[in-house]
């Protein structure tokens, strides 16, 4: 392998100072997607995806796409990148620091002399954050066809169709369809981790296995409303001390699961009804979060979920009167033969890694639809994401940035760029 | 002991159902302190009053006091009644039941042409339950002489202060203080159970022991908001499940107390913050309501909870962020000479009867500063109260009358009643 330099520590700071600082005057780190201000963060981009030598464009999802001509027109693309709208107040690194280090990449190898033989394209994907139309992950979406005219049709701020939006950024809905992008050799997206395992762990590169399904549970348990003076504590049918017990056994049971993979089971909502000082809770209701890397073990512990909100709740002389699945999405797992990649150019680099599934969703998982995918994840300072503490060290991004750079000369070395199907 | 006739049960019944009737119309069974339902519902009363052959008149403090002059005016009052305002929708028999039995008992003693030698008073405190005002049992604490000048001064709708509904509704505020009643020489209030011991028991008569102390307390703990996808299970300081392994501990906690007298510790309102389905809670919040026939009891168990508390955080990697007492009340026992001539007199009936506490608080509690007083509850049906399907049968209230009117006999014949010092 060639000699590569590393990454431009001093501009790649400069990448992450220009691009946080536009920003929602007041209220930082806030890039909300769609808005005026996500506007001129793509203007800024535009400039700097071409002062790295990269033709752009915005396709027809409305991402901005940077795009490095290859010598052989014939081979796949290789695509890295990432978003750069951000959820309220938490977007220093949330997006930025994927689109930051791809141009740190591009910008080494170029400093390096080389010539790719594949397109390199470097991704701004649009909206991947929860967006006022209620949908997140707009463009990877959209890039991979899952885009549809029920998506579309959302409405969002002054009854603004979907559609209307992204052709408002630049995008060309109608046509995304038959834009459904079938020529990527490979992609990989950096991200910060936004959970506390790598810090914990002192490992500087988070090699992802999976993105985990998510299912949201609403469970509803029912007793009996009484008087808290009168209703004496043996003659009572107390919801909320039984939703208490399903709480402590739903996490419980996760922590039991978690050794076979990523596993998560969050209880971030509850509520107490009538929701008096003097009344015993006649009902509780709350919202359960679930993710997990292994759809089996996600199916396996719906299952069991409820049978301990029945246990739960007959343990108290109640009963569960509503246990719905709000939303169920499948596990994506990453591609193996970019993550053996991306294993490899961090031995190069001497850089310790650590295999580990993505809580979280991310564009990654709608390009899994039409292309090999993987990512890479950088520490996260105390785990905080989606916060204005939210914060990774720049060498981290570096470091990610130098792995980038050797994984896609490895990638575009390789005899041949598998296509995907 | 002389013959006495049965409480007229047709008479009850009509006193019953046209007292309830007068109700807000749409969402009955309510007649709100000082609002024109409820004055309503006095006219009605002091009409009943006046066909008992009672003299009546509104005292300072706002009470209607119905009143059967003795033939020896040196003794002491012997005091029965209720109060006739509700809560909202809940006053089928929530205080009337006291009043119309009253009316009933002095009915049976009329038709038996019995002359007391103490004077008899029927009353009908006003606003026992929480008022638009901010207080409750306003009227008992008037005669107790408890209502000072913070109290008058309390706001309540349009901006109207305390003493200036009081004064509408015929009271005499200035004067409350003044009058302040050192005359009664026993008092007993006739009122429904609202739990659901006695029915369960199957026991038609409750001799109250004592009126329980409450307390109520804040807690907060405080653990670490993060992304429920990404903070593994073994790496949170989830606050919500901190807090459910807390209710679950005051609960047990309680009912290991129960046994060694009436007491009830219960969570009615819970709060997780910042409250999303995708967090892991930061903070969670909760009001426990504390009532304990023993104030040593109540005491034990504060200290308990705070330990409770910290245990429970713990566990979680979590704090006891606050643990705030809102208020304290103490329990209040009930007359021991009152309770030996109920006891005494429902044997006289063959009525069976259980000694129990009463976990609400009811003016008796008030009356007791300044009297002997005492309670009979009779049983609410499924122990539901505050609710429109509040229910206690009317032969249930015609015993209860039964009763009241032999231990009015007996306590009038007693060779001295003693007067409260």
């Amino acid at each position: 392998m060639m000699s590569l330099p590393t990454t431009d520590r001093n501009r790649l700071q400069q990448d992450l100072d220009a691009l946080s600082a536009i920003t929602e005057p007041g209220i930082p780190w806030t890039r909300r997607s769609f808005t005026p201000m996500f506007l001129e963060g793509r203007r800024h981009l535009e400039e700097r995806f071409r002062a790295e030598g990269l033709s752009t464009e915005i396709d027809a999802a409305g991402n901005l796409v940077g795009r490095w001509q290859g010598e052989d027109p014939s081979l796949p693309v290789l695509m890295t990148g990432s978003h750069s709208d951000t959820v309220p107040s938490g977007g220093r690194f949330d997006g930025i620091a994927g689109i930051v280090c791809g141009l740190a990449a591009i910008g080494a190898l170029r400093a390096a002399g080389y010539r790719p033989r594949h397109t390199i394209e470097l991704v701004d994907f649009l909206a991947e954050e929860p967006s006022e139309w209620g949908l997140s992950c707009i463009g990877s979406r959209g890039m991979a066809g899952a885009l549809g005219p029920e998506h579309l049709a959302m409405k969002g701020p002054d009854n603004e169709a979907l559609a209307d939006a992204i052709r408002r950024v630049g995008g060309a809905p109608e046509e995304i369809r038959q834009h459904r992008r079938t020529d990527i050799g490979g992609f990989v997206e950096i991200h910060i981790e936004q959970g506390p395992v790598l810090e914990r762990l002192g490992i500087p590169v988070g090699i992802v296995t999976a993105i985990a399904g998510i299912a949201r549970l609403r469970i509803r348990i029912e007793g009996e409303a009484a008087h808290a003076g009168t209703a004496p504590m043996t003659m009572r049918a107390d919801a909320g001390v039984a939703m208490a017990s399903l709480v402590l056994a739903l996490r419980d049971a996760a922590r039991a699961v978690e050794g076979q993979g990523h596993f998560t089971a969050t209880v971030g909502i509850i509520r107490f009804e009538p929701g008096g000082a003097n009344v015993v809770p006649g009902s509780a209701e709350v919202i359960v979060d679930i993710r997990a890397e292994s759809d089996q073990a996600m199916d396996d512990f719906l299952v069991l979920a409820e049978k301990l909100a029945s246990q739960s709740a007959a343990k108290e002389n109640c009963r569960v009167a509503v246990l719905e699945k709000l939303s169920r999405t499948f596990a994506v797992a990453c591609d193996p033969s970019l993550r053996a990649a991306i294993a490899d150019s961090a031995g190069e680099l001497n850089l310790q890694t650590l295999p580990l599934a993505s809580g979280a969703g991310h564009d990654a998982a709608f390009v899994a639809q039409i292309a090999p995918a993987a990512m890479i994840f950088v520490p996260s300072r105390d785990g905080k994401s989606h916060t204005p503490e939210e914060w990774t060290d720049t060498e981290a991004l570096a470091l990610a940035a130098d792995l980038l750079t050797r994984m896609l000369v490895r990638l575009d070395q390789r005899p041949e760029t598998p296509r995907h199907p």
